[in-house]
Parts: C-alpha cells; sequence; structure tokens
C-alpha cells in the first residue's frame, strides 16, 4: 500500500526523526559506571519541563495509566477520602483506579464538555472543616472531550479554603504542550506519558512529586512495588534504577528533552495553541461545534469534533482510516459515535496540521455531511498564513 | 525547528520506510559465496519493471547522469552521428553531454512545453539514405518542463523509415511510474536513476540495453572504465561487481522492487496519472497553466506551473520552503522564475498529494498571486474522494 | 570513542538488526479496525513460545519486575501462604515483592550457588495437609548466580502431595532460552521480560497464565488496575488493549517471535546451551569456578564466576568495561565482589561468545589474576569448531 | 540464523552507529536555499582529512574506481606519459585504467610484496630530460597485499629530478587511517573512497586535488562529464551540485568527518597502527608470513597472510564465513589461494580486532593449518593489554 499513513490522534504522536535515532542505538548496561552520567543531568532537565526546583521527577517504564498508579499507590491508602471530577473518559478512568485502590473517592460528575468544577471543589473543601480529604484531583486535559481545566484556580481553592489536601493533576495529554507549573500552581503531583508531547513512542509514565507528598509516602499504606518511590529513588539518587530501565527510551527521552529545551517551552506551548487555532477556525468554517462548550475550555492538543445528527462520528473516523490512510480518534464513552476527534500535539508544522483537516473534510463528505470541500482548509490557511514566521533558510 | 519537511520536488522522491529499513544494515562483503543468490534475481525481476525479457540491466553507483554516460560511452565513438532534441533543462544537459563525448549531435530545438518532435524525427530519419545516424535519443519525460513524449511514435518512425538506428531513452523520472514497454516498444537502451519511481535516495544509475546495444559496445570507441559494460557483464555474470557495489542501495532496491512488484506495475501507473490529474485539477482551479502545452504533453510525474506575470515562480518555492517547510522545485533554463514544479512520483497517497497543493496556495498568496486559498484542495479532494478506494482495513 | 561496546550482561541481550528495523517504525493508531489483525495472530504465536496450548499470555508495558507484579496481585489476596526459596538477587526480590503485597511467605534460604530446593518443597507440601499453601514458587533460572532450577520436579512435588496450590514460575531470563513447558510442567503461572531470550529492549513483561490461574482471580483481593488480568482480557479478546500500547515493542515482539519459530525452540535451546558449554570450558580452562555448585544447576543463559580470593570480581568487570568496552555483569548481594558474570543469552554466535572469554581474560590479567592470555578463548574454540555446522553460503 | 556476521575485509568497514543514524534521515532537496550552509563546511572540513590548505576536495557518487577516472581524465589526454608500478589488484587496475583512457603507461612490474619503487621511479625521473611524463603514480596502500609505499620518497624524487610532473595517490585503502599529506608532500591528486577509513559505506569517491592538477584540466582532453572537475567546481562554489548528490551519504560524511576530527587525525593514525599491530603479533605467533615483504611495507590498514603450501587460503576464508559467519577477505590475482586477507581500518577497538584473529584460527585449523588454537588471540591480547588506556567512564 503505497504513501504513509497519517497519524493525528491524541498520543501516540509523531515521532520526530531525532528521538527515532535514539531507538537505533544498541542496548546498554544499565549498571556500568558511567550510566550515571547520562541519567543524572536527564532528571534534572525533566525538572525544567515540569516548571518545578523543588519537585522530583520519576520515570517508570509504563503508560500513563502507570503513572497514576504510581501516584496513589505511593501517597494514599485504603479509605483515603479524595475529591474528584469526571467529565470523558479519561477522567473517569482514574476515578476507577482509585476506587479500586479502596480509596473513598467522591467523584463529581461533570457535563461532558465541561472540565474540573472549580467552584464546587471549592464548597466541598471550605466545608470539609475536618480536612479529611486527603487529595483533590485535576485532570488538566481530557482526551476524550478535547477540555482543558484550570489546575491555578484549583491550588487557589484549596489555599482559600486552607486545605491541606495533595493536588494530583493528570497531565498526560497535557504535560510539555500545555502551560502546566509545578511549583506556581502548588501542585503535589504530576503524572505524565510519554507518548503525548514528549513526542515519544508509549512507554513512560513520567511523574513528577513534590516534597510534601513525597512525604506523604511514609504513611501510605497501599501495597506497591514496580511502581514504588522508595526504591526508585534509592536508586536514582546515584543515577540507576532499581530494576532494569528501558534505556532506549531513557536516551530517546534525552533527545525529546533536548528538542522541548531548544524550542523553548513557552514556543512550545505558543505553537500548540496555534495549531489548535487553525484546527478550530476549521471547524468554525465547516459549521461543525467543539465538544468542549466554551473558549475556557478549548484544549490545545486535541479537539472533539461533533458530527451532524444522523452522521456517526466513529464511522468518520474509520472512513478516513480505510480511505486515505488517516488515522482520526474515534469517539468514547458518553459521545461514542456523536464526534470524532484530531489530535494536534507533539510534532507539528503548518502543512501537518492542514492534512487531518482536509482529509475529514473528505471522509465527512463520503459519509453524508454537508461540508463543503476544502472550507475548513482554507479557513486554517488563512490564519496559518498571517501568522505565520520563517522557518528555515535565514 | 518542529514539525516535518515536505518534499515534493521531482526526484529525490519520499523514500518508504519499508526502504529506508534496508538503509539499516550494516555492510556486507559484496564477494561472499551467498552474495550470487541476493544479486541474481534482483538483476532479473528489474527486467520485470523494465518490461524487457531480452534485454539486460545494469546498476552503476552512480546518478542518472553516470546513467547517461554509461549508455554514450559503450556504445558510441567520436564522430558518430546522433538525433536529438531539447525542450528543457535535463533534455538539453544529454546534448551537452554527447558532445562533450565529441559525438556528431544533430539537436532539434523544440518549444519549452512540448516533447520530442516525432514527425521531423521521421523526416530525419526518412532522409538519412546512408543510415548515417547511428542513434536516436528521446528524453521520455522531461522533469523541468513536467513534458512526456511518445516513445512508441519514435519507435514507428524509425520502422517506417527501415532505420537501423539504435533507439536511446531517458527515463530517470519515467520508469517504475509512467509506463515504459523496453521490448514492446523496441527501446535499446533506457537510463533510469534510483531517486525517482524507484524511491531510493539518489545513488544508482540503472540501465536497461538491448542485445542490439551490447553488440553496437564492441566497436564503440569511446573510454570507459567506470562505467564499462564489459567489465559488468563478466562480473554480474557470476552475480558480482566489478569493484565495490554499494550493498546498502541493493538491498534497498531489492525492497523497492518488490514493492513495485506487489502493486503491480499497471498499478503503479495509474496511482501516478490519479496523483497527477488531482495536481492539474488544483491548477485548473486555481486559474494557472502549466508550462506543458496541451493533454498529450502532461507528464504524470511532475507538473511545471506558470505563475502570472510579475510574480517570481522561483520566489513562490522559496517562499514555500522558508515559511512552510515545503520543497517545490524551482523552475530551471528558459523558464526560470516564470514557473514553480510540484513532483508527484514515488512513494505518495491521497493526503501527500494534497499537501504541496495546500502549501502552495499559502506561499502563492503570500507572494502576490490572487489565487482563493482552499481552491485547489477543494478541486483535487473532490477528484481524489471520487475516485478512491479502501486501502486498508479490509 | 571508536569501535563498539560489546554488550555480555544477563539482560538486556544484543537485539538483532530485524528487530531494530521495528524501532524505526512510525507510530500507528493502536484503535485502528486492522490492529487486531496483527496483535491475535501475536498472541496466539507466543503461546508457541511459552509451550502451552491452553494458556493465556499477557503483554504487559513493563519490565519482568511488572510481570511479577501482575502475577501476584491478578491470583492472590493479603495473607495468602505462599512457597518461595530463595538463593540469589532475583529470586529474593521476588520475596520481597510478596512481602510488600502482604502475602504470607514462607522464603526457604537456600545457599547460593543452588537452586530451589525441591525435596524440602516436596516436603512441606506434603505436610500442608489443609492445603493452606496458596502457590509455590520457582524461580527457574537465577540470574544473580547463573543456577537453573528443576521446574519439573517441583510439578511433580506438587502432584506427589497431590496438593492444588498454583505453581509459578519466573522465567525472565529462561523462556526463549532455556526449554520452558507450560502445560507439560503444568505450570500456571510464568513471568518472562522482553529484554532476555525475546531479543527486545527491556520494555514488556510478558505474562502466561494456566486456565486455574486465571479462574484465581475471581477471589484475588490485592487491588490492581494497571496489571489487571481482567481489563488485559476484555480488550485482548478483540485484538485490543485496555490502556495505550507501546506499538513499537509489539512490532519488534512479532519480528523476535518469527525468529524463534524460524529458528526451531529446540534449536534456539540447543544453540544456548553450546554458547554457555563454551564460556563453562574456558572457565575450567582458566582454572576458576563458577557460583552454580554443580552441573545440575548450571545455567545456559548466564555464568556467575568467581575470582580468586584477593581479586575483587566486580573490579575485573569495571576494569573491562572501562578498558576494553566490555560490559561484563557485576556480582550482587552475598557474593557482591566475589564474582563476575558473563550473560550468553539471545542474538549469539560463535565470534560473539568468545569475545567476553578474551576481554574477560585480558581485564582478569590486569587485575591480578594469574590466568593465562588465550587458554579460555582456546579451549571455548576448540569446543566450538569441533562442534560447528555450516550458517552461510550453502 | 543468529548471531551477528563479522566483516573484517579492507572495506567496506564497520559504519559507526552515529554515522549510520545519517541514513535514518528522509530525504532533503538538494537545491534548498540552506543547502550550502550545510555543504561548503563539509569541503573545507574535508581538507583537513587529507591535510592540505590549498588544495580542493570532490566529492563524486561512485566508488573509489569513479574516484580514479575523475583524476585521470580530468588532468590528462591521450598519449600523456605517465610513470605507475604494480604489484597487486588494485595498483594494476589503475594502470589498467590508464591504458584504456588511451595514456601512453609506463608501469613497473614490482614483486608482490613490495610496494612503489622509488630508486626506479628517481631514475627514470632522472632521465627524462625533456619532461615528457606527466604524471607519477603512486598507489599508497595496495589492498590486495598489504603494502604501503612511501609517498613522500616519491615527492623526494620528483623534486631531486626538478621534475614538473603532477604526482597522483591512491589513497583509497589509506586516507584517514595512514597518515596522508596532501601539502607536505607535494601530493597532486588524491583519490579516496568512504568505505575504507570513512567508515562509510561504498558511495562516494573523495578527490583532493592540488591547484597545479587543477590548472592542468585546462588542456586535459579526455572526455568527462559525470566526473568533470568543472562542472564540481562551479557549482561546488556555491555549496551546490551539478547533478543530484546523495545527500544521506553527505550527511553521513559529515558525521564520519566529526568523528574523525573529534578523536584527532593522530590519534586515529596512532589507533590503525595499534590494531595493525595487533594482527601482525598474531600472524607472528601462528609462524606465518606477511605476504609484505618486511616492516617498512606493513599496512596498517590490512593485512595479507600467507597460509602454509599445501592450504588455499581463499578455501579459509570461505570456511571461515559459513561457519562462523565471519568475512575474511579472499587473496586476488597473482597471489590468489595463497593467502587470505584481514581487513583492520575504520571503526574498531580491542575486542573486535580479537574476534578476527579467534575465527581465522578455527578456520585455520578446520582446513588443516597446525595453528595452536588461542596462540594468535593470546599475542594479540598482550600486546593490546600492555598498551590499553581508558577508554570509558573516567
Amino acid at each position: 500500500m503505497p504513501g504513509r499513513n497519517f497519524l493525528f490522534i491524541p498520543g501516540p504522536t509523531n515521532v520526530p526523526q531525532r528521538v527515532r535515532n535514539a531507538f537505533a542505538l544498541e542496548q546498554e548496561d544499565m549498571r556500568a559506571v558511567d550510566f550515571p552520567k547520562f541519567t543524572l543531568p536527564l532528571f534534572e532537565d525533566l525538572k525544567t519541563i515540569f516548571q518545578t526546583r523543588t519537585g522530583r521527577v520519576f520515570i517508570f517504564p509504563s503508560s500513563g495509566t502507570g503513572g497514576w498508579e504510581a501516584a496513589v499507590s505511593n501517597t494514599l491508602s485504603p479509605g483515603d477520602k479524595v475529591l474528584m471530577s469526571h467529565f470523558g473518559h479519561f477522567s473517569w478512568l482514574w476515578v476507577d483506579l482509585c476506587q479500586r485502590h479502596n480509596l473513598d473517592v467522591q467523584a463529581l460528575e461533570v457535563d461532558w464538555g465541561e472540565g474540573v468544577p472549580v467552584d464546587k471543589y471549592a464548597e466541598i473543601l471550605k466545608a470539609d472543616r475536618k480536612k479529611e480529604i486527603k487529595a483533590v484531583f485535576v485532570c488538566q486535559n481530557e482526551t476524550a472531550t478535547g477540555v482543558t481545566s484550570d489546575v491555578a484556580a484549583v491550588r487557589k481553592a484549596l489555599d482559600m479554603a486552607n486545605h491541606p489536601a495533595l493536588l494530583f493533576v493528570d497531565g498526560v495529554s497535557s504535560v510539555a504542550s500545555i502551560d502546566f507549573r509545578m511549583d506556581e500552581w502548588g501542585v503535589d503531583l504530576c503524572v505524565s506519558g510519554s507518548q503525548k508531547g514528549f513526542m515519544l513512542p508509549t512507554g513512560l509514565g513520567i511523574v513528577c512529586v513534590s516534597q510534601k507528598a513525597l512525604e506523604a509516602r511514609k504513611g501510605a499504606k497501599l501495597p506497591r512495588t514496580y511502581f514504588s518511590f522508595d526504591d526508585m529513588m534509592t536508586a536514582n539518587d546515584n543515577g540507576f534504577f532499581p530494576y532494569t530501565p528501558n534505556t532506549l527510551f531513557l536516551r530517546a527521552l534525552r533527545e525529546s528533552v533536548n528538542m522541548l529545551l531548544e524550542e523553548g517551552l513557552e514556543n512550545v506551548f505558543a505553537r500548540h495553541k496555534r495549531m489548535a487555532t487553525a484546527v478550530r477556525k476549521a471547524v468554525a468554517a465547516w459549521g461543525l461545534k467543539l465538544v468542549a462548550k466554551s473558549e475556557k475550555w478549548y484544549s490545545d492538543t486535541v479537539s472533539a469534533i461533533y458530527t451532524p445528527d444522523g452522521i456517526d462520528g466513529n464511522e468518520v473516523a474509520r472512513h478516513a482510516y480505510k480511505f486515505y490512510d488517516l488515522a482520526l480518534s474515534v469517539s468514547l464513552g458518553k459521545i461514542a459515535g456523536k464526534a470524532f476527534r484530531i489530535g494536534h500535539l507533539g510534532d507539528l508544522n503548518e502543512l501537518m496540521i492542514l492534512t487531518p483537516i482536509a482529509g475529514a473534510e473528505m471522509a465527512m463528505k463520503d459519509k453524508g455531511v454537508k461540508v463543503e470541500l476544502g472550507s475548513g482548509v482554507a479557513a486554517a490557511q488563512e490564519y496559518l498564513r498571517s501568522t505565520a514566521k520563517q522557518v528555515r533558510g535565514n
């Protein structure tokens, strides 16, 4: 089958060649005397990505789901009260994980299309006079709906209530793409994964933990070995790992972090916003609606787009894959079939982002959506060209 | 600089991953006892690509230019009369090469935008009672103008004149993309290169030679060593090479030939025509003109597109590169600055071919062309979707 | 620094180029409609590697340690009695993991250099009239000491005692290298990892589970999400995964399984035994002793070699790395400093296995061991040449 | 077939991973505006490798044979007198090439095992009162026999005779491995190839030319297009090429030149001498003889080793390949069957060079040579360890 596949799902994302080259390396001894020379600076630079000076970063050979489990099992105990909210497939999955780990979960149900209900969080925290809530959870970017929540506002709610609960953030599809500030926002634990803004294949759960959350591990009673912070800290302090790490991923992560720092975090965030805006211009030109209910919820890494009544969004996605070798994402859970999703994160530039727009137009038209071919492309083109800067040859 | 570069020049073309993987192999001994088991079937399968049973294929570690030199130096002698025509940069370069090798070149000058003047060839051949013309040259696809010539018609002209001259074809940007029939058309020597329809990097001159042309080498007096057919034949007969071959390219060529044969040559040609048609639909929607003067000259591997008066086509190409990381081709020679070119050959599918169209629109608008954004894309989309077939997941 | 690094640790092992090429692929949509066409046969073929027809294979994005955790957390409950033994760093780590998961561990301490004490297991099982022991653990290959245990004999002990306990095997450094028979030996759960006999980088915990062990999950009360068999089964049944899988590893695993099946499991095992024998011949020629106390314990995937008194084996290993770019393994735990290890598993042939022998000789001599240079190499050469078969060019 | 192939022929050589990664890049536009930013410094750094300030380097997409043709066709005319000598397959091939290009070749026949007969050259040059000899040829390293000639001495002979002839050097298997000084030795033209000291696959003829030799091109009457210095100079001056270059090779060459310069040319030469010495120690321990007759002729990049009477050296090489996956080189021409060759150039370290020694021992013993297994290895080990330096972990 000639031609390349176009991948525009919200993770895994396109892996740039510089990073891919790391996977061409040969295996190495993870106990070599010079291995710490490589790992210690990497841990340090990862802190920059999370915008923390006092936190500590853990790298688990797992997916983001493993990162969630690490977060919970290292800091909490069965019966601990936690405040959560769910408004999409992935925020719901974290709730499920907490329940399975026997936490006492208060999970606020929120309309899909909105994010963390900060006001309700504030009320509940204020009402929690005995400070029984041990942790408050925020899914910064709900990948199922393309909704971004306001982490800083939750911090403010905690502070207003003078509440000591830990602040946990699911940053799997936001870190390294959307602004995330560990220290400034007083986040205690943030979970990320390799296959999103880090532009790597799936394979690493990257977790950033505050000193306060690290302290909490001492009383935490959930069993843990694979995801143990303690084992990791003992080994990591010397630049090693408690069990065989995936050195290829570490080498690739090194390159990815280099790329992010070379571009500059602010530029990375601005670029993602620009790519996302181009997609939203196209959606508007099509006369379609985002699942995200209003601008404040718009995600800069993924857009979930409602298809018109009578048109199955998942059929659109499947058709794009079958006929145009374009991987869009299907819609899940409550909105399954009502929408499709375009991932727009990671290693992207102008012409890349036009591709899923053009392909979605064709697939939608094929499936009966009354969309004018080229209309979304034109809207995105106009936005992109009017905001373009020279990237080469100067 | 984030995001990928988009390469839409008429060679080198995009190299598919299957072929790229061959370049990850380690070096091997080109005199190993089992090397012929690899090379002999490759030579055989290459004949299928050229549609020949009686011809013989040579693989030189060179570019297509080296292939031209091999063609001329192995079959002709200083002072030999040859009939050529030039109507673009590359047909002119072959004329130049022949002149430097002291051939007696009759080079017909043809308007750029047209191809080989078959009628004039017929006249001249008919008039050549003494059969002094030793070889007749056809550039099947002039890369500079996007013009395809009619090789079969030249064969007919030779036959009508009952003329024994050798028929030489420059198939560098046509073989494995546009129908080429060595045996049926009575071609004596066809030159191709790795970086076009073969979907490899530059590095191989691939030359197919008829028995008649092989016979001609016995009297040919131009000096040759690197490009010697004789040396090659002696070694190739046993599956080896007279000097160190580039085994990585041979392994990659093996994979590329596999891909071409798996797709089927007819399908390869049809796909190229479809991609080319999509581009031509876009050009028409833009209200612009191809350099190729009429449909009979249209090339299925490259389109040269005139920009409106006052707009430098090369500036459009350079701007696309600088601002949108899109490599279009500049115009050369007589039409330098008056046009830009889109290469549409090799490993391509629907969404890939929309990219240079979308990017060219943006670059043209930026440089002052009154083009409606999305218009070319829409025309190409409509054509592509109305002719699409399922490619995946069935 | 010119030249390659030589990796002869007992995992990660050398990854063959065919497998490495899979890591050059681009990311893909793990929810694509044709993804199951790829995954379902892979799950099936993995059963062949474990020599099971009735068992079920799970693939976790983790290391082998994660595989252990999956094994325990899916089948057992806090307070469950389990019978284990430890005789090396890795058998001890599994004990530790079980204890952390609040199992009631009876861990027999065995001299390092020996393996599972089958007779004691038999006694204990016989004495366990109430059948309180829920699971019996066997580390088939203790990587720290180079000791292989007799899994079939433990099965027999269970049968003799007519004991229903589950039989768990740590096959991390044995599966796909040393004979392992899931069905014939009545194993209920076997844990393996990608970075050993599977010739992949670290990144997958591969777990094979009997129907009996699967049944046990229904009453198992340890919390689990990331390593949940249930979630995996639901998704795997359709060819998908409950969270983002590492598709590159799956593609690489496909290639590795292809290679194992092409070679034939019996040939794979025989080759490992031959490589191991060559190393043991060298050790004997050096006049040194293996940590493994007698032939019945000899491991075909790793040899731990005592250095003479007064010579720190770990210094030998570090010196080899620093001066000869050779990664040998240090000794750990009780024998730390008293030995060094040579890993001899995965993608190996004759000349590869001579390298760590030659390098160890140089490093030993440099560090004061009275070893005759070339002596171990000669012994290994003689054994290898007298048992060599033609591998190429026939 | 498990395990890697070991390649120890005198080119192509092992390509280090850093260089191999360049071949994983995508194709690029060789006419891009920023292409010269890449090429111009590369041309400059190549001059450092040839140790020239005033010379000029050409990069042809060809093998070294193409470099020879470029050398001759750009500087000489039919009938020109040239002084050459042949003492091996490759020095003879250059003679053959010159004869085919109708030069008037005076080719001194020298015993295989010796190199350029400097005294005879001196005599002939002195006797050439009319200065009719246009060029004097030196094969710095005869790959067939493992013989290195004294280029500086030939320069001296020219100077003593006050002779204006051009000095041509075949440096294919010496440049970037054995000391070569373009300016200091007054060399006018040196030909090298990518697949030897440059540690690349075959694919580039790299030619360094003095101003005097460049001047000579103006009167040179041999036909040339593909290998034309003039065309190259015009395009190269602006950082471009007259026909499509192989950009992957250029990117790889960039990395290889980086590696050579990082290591330092003197260290590169010293390392090659050390590896060669280790091989020669082994040959002495075996009681065998080099084809090179005495120390002054010893090559630091390849050793040709006579097998005892009655033992076919080529059978030894073939056997090593078939049974031990080891590519040694066969002997060619006059000594065909009497010897085998070990290539020891490019990316090598201690344990790499022990491999062909160990493998050759096994193959020789298998084929009936009375060699003590391990004897050559031991001699090489002792030499290497007594001269080893720390390379890692400091």
